[in-house]
């Protein structure tokens, strides 16, 4: 190991700023879209992940897992959103597997009425502004993430 | 226009969806080794925009523009890392084109000491990741920040 670090080049320095970049404006924009409908990012995720089940609810291990979220983050997520009636807590005293979490009627409303917008702007800014290069987009973001999961925790 | 969204197709799902995971995880890494040196990317981000110019200075609206963040916020951030001793701000009465936020020796310790690891994360993560397509990865990224920078406000 060489104590020195290895500091970017400029062509490196311009394609990890343009990355940057593009996560600061991308997300701010996102987010600004789901606010109109009283919604954050994260609620936003969450309430994805559960209507991508059929029966709209997960333990809550599962949903930790699914949107890979530390347990403690997870937790107060849930109780904030408990709280504005998005979601509801199901014990499951019978098996010990744990709690299930589960969207609400009001959750669901909420989606349904957030998800055209959001669609509409990601299909604007990131799949229709990559068009025939998507493959590619995903294809270079897998690459990431596969050294990503290789990474110690 | 037509009312009914137009849907992501499975394969624009699994691209973006790589991507938002590509988002989540790699910053969720990059934040957990700059808490390491009690700063947020926030901080950090700051901190960079600094230490890029000549004397380590912003205008409070130069350096809000730099980093695209709102005024609000910047101010507020500006104000926890002037508590923390890590910028401070100068006065600047005799032009009228507001104060300047400057970085504390303090605050270039901390960010000398954060940066080496930093970079090697990065470069481990994604530079070295995309080897010989990092150019297509800047290239795809732009593209996407075109688009952004078409969005009216």
């Amino acid at each position: 190991m060489n104590d020195t670090p290895a500091w970017l080049s400029p062509a490196e320095q311009h394609a990890w700023r343009a990355f940057i970049r593009l996560h600061q404006k991308l997300w701010a924009t996102l987010e600004r879209d789901l606010k109109a409908h009283k919604l954050s990012g994260a609620d936003f995720q969450i309430l994805v992940a559960l209507t991508d089940t059929p029966d709209g609810r997960q333990r809550f291990q599962d949903l930790a897992s699914t949107i890979e979220w530390e347990q403690s983050r997870l937790s107060h997520q849930i109780a904030r959103m408990t709280k504005r009636g998005l979601v509801a807590r199901e014990e499951c005293a019978e098996d010990g597997r744990g709690a299930f979490v589960a969207i609400t009627p009001a959750g669901r409303k909420i989606i349904e009425a957030a998800a055209p917008h959001h669609v509409a702007t990601v299909r604007r800014l990131v799949i229709d502004a990559l068009s025939d290069e998507l493959d590619t987009f995903a294809r270079l973001s897998n690459r990431i993430l596969e050294q990503l999961d290789n990474e110690p925790r």
